[in-house]
């Protein structure tokens, strides 16, 4: 039996005191309240406790998932509001929470690392969060925001300089980056329907065309929703590499890029694992997040993604195993680590 | 035997004056030149039929496809440089070229136009070339490109007034749009590799989310590139539909929006062609294109996407003539009237 890993869950269902906070933080960004102090939110761990048990922790159990890889709730990282210290400020009280519930609930969740990200500033600012949530927390992960701008893309490619204070500490502590971003602020843009796919496309292709894996030949990215629109198009992206003169993908980039299966339907689930290399495949749900209803044509929740993988006729048992559990061991070392410390 | 219709032709291919009198109009509006006068491009027939013969006709000749409708080099209108003169100008030019080109080849292409848009400049200025192509030219479709800056997404949706103009004219004349963005100037977005298909992802988006074919019951886009990520992820699309309470996709959407088969891998025609009502599936392969090279896994051209929907086992005979014939008549009715006018 596989431990079946979920390296995609956000904390979505947040006590409210939360989002109050919050939209108190941003009414003094707007400068019509004072600033709240992070100690003026107060949620208990019994409130805390039945936020997940009623919801993520519930579902996990009906679905059969043992573990989530849980981070903040990526629509509210908003990294395009206020200035670093907003993102400061915000990402400390996010990160702290999931830990929280990763104590709480130590056999299933474990956590990873929202960043305070801040448009045009430089990332190394993130370096302090992050290394708190490695080194205090235990978390196994980051989220990286390739778009802090919610939606604007005026930061550099993830294949610039710019971001390389991030991948050299993310080397150093042998931890992946999920490229997540968060809400969009651009009216083009619906936040789950369109820019959350659109830049899990854009990040895979700024990595085709650099080098950015010579550089760093053990970073590692988890392209959360099946790669966006990446697997579907693959011929397409195979061709391009071709025509700039870059290695097959399979050397370019498919030691360092994994995807999720944040694909909501069969036929979906079929083509990536038909397509990708199940090396390079881990389970993921993004439960509960974007798509919360029961498909009609199905009688089961959309995310319900274990349904698809279950189903699948292409993977064996082993490839089955991969996807669950080894890969997910395999590109989170510390998330390895951690179980294996429990006997796991 | 069906008339094959290939919806996705550009004209990669005009003889190199063409970009050198587009250089100098780029020079001008930067200053360090003359603006060039439309005169003084110069290009002949036999210039013209060289560069079709040797390249876009060879290849529909060996793949096996009759007639493309032809519009001006995608990434080339660049609609982001200079102002709403500077593409005025150049859309005439090129529009006229794949004029001259469906006059020496009028059994093989059929225009379509693209538009002098600008970013900024309200749509309807755009009308006068729209019906000079349509009247004069017998142009049969448009393409419309739903972010003209290229990149930075400052335009209202396609669901927003700001479009009317353009579909109402859409609507009078009985032509479709593709929905096609050009060249990215933004660093973020390589243009075939993530721009192109982000665009139709985001589309498709702006139409689930509004009631723009309530406002337009016989509006009808093209989404190219095989409809960017959306098949990919249709459970998603029909599960946000669903959280937005709008009607079934089939209903919301699929009266309005097609898909092209520009999708250059096996795997991602089965799918696009297995989730998508094959009443919206066009063929198209967007040959002379971005991906040019020849496949090593199958010793085919990437764009020949011919061969993956003949090697389908999910279409029958009957689908097949809808994807290649019919459905392009039915959602181009001036290219099923210039047809039947020459007793096709």
């Amino acid at each position: 039996m596989s431990l079946i890993i979920d390296c995609h869950g956000h904390y979505t269902t947040a006590p409210p005191a939360l989002e109050a906070w919050r939209n108190r933080q941003i009414a003094s960004v707007q400068g019509s309240a004072e600033t709240p102090k992070p100690s003026e939110l107060k949620i208990s761990d019994d409130e805390l406790r039945d936020s997940i048990k009623a919801n993520q922790l519930k579902k996990m159990q009906e679905r059969g998932s043992d573990l989530t890889i849980f981070s903040p709730r990526a629509s509210y990282m908003a990294h395009h509001i206020g200035d670093f210290n907003t993102s400061a400020t915000w990402a400390a009280i996010c990160n702290e929470l999931c830990h929280r519930v990763a104590q709480l609930f130590p056999d299933h969740f474990i956590g990873a690392a929202m960043l305070p990200q801040s448009p045009g500033i430089d990332p190394k600012t993130c370096i302090p969060e992050l290394e708190r949530c490695v080194k205090d927390y235990g978390f196994v992960g980051i989220n990286l925001n390739p778009d802090p701008s919610g939606g604007h893309w005026t930061s550099p490619p993830l294949s610039h300089r710019h971001w390389y204070p991030i991948y050299e500490k993310m080397v150093e502590h042998d931890i992946p980056a999920m490229i997540h971003v968060s809400s969009s602020c651009n009216a083009c843009f619906h936040t789950t329907g369109a820019h959350y796919l659109n830049a899990d496309t854009t990040a895979f292709m700024q990595c085709l065309t650099s080098d950015l894996f010579r550089d760093f030949p053990t970073l590692r990215f988890v392209i959360p929703h099946g790669g966006g629109a990446v697997p579907y198009h693959w011929g397409r992206f195979r061709g391009l590499a071709q025509a700039l003169d870059k290695p097959l993908l399979s050397e370019h980039l498919l030691k360092n890029i994994f995807f999720d299966t944040c694909v909501y339907h069969q036929p979906g689930i079929d083509l990536l694992t038909a397509v990708i290399p199940v090396d390079n495949i881990l389970f993921g749900s993004e439960m509960i997040g974007a798509v919360r209803g029961i498909d009609p044509e199905t009688g089961r929740y959309f995310d319900d993604t274990k349904c698809y993988i279950e189903a699948s006729t292409l993977l064996s048992a082993d490839d089955k195993h991969k996807v669950y559990e080894a890969n997910a061991r395999r590109v989170y070392p510390r998330l390895d680590a951690a179980l294996k410390a429990k006997g796991k």
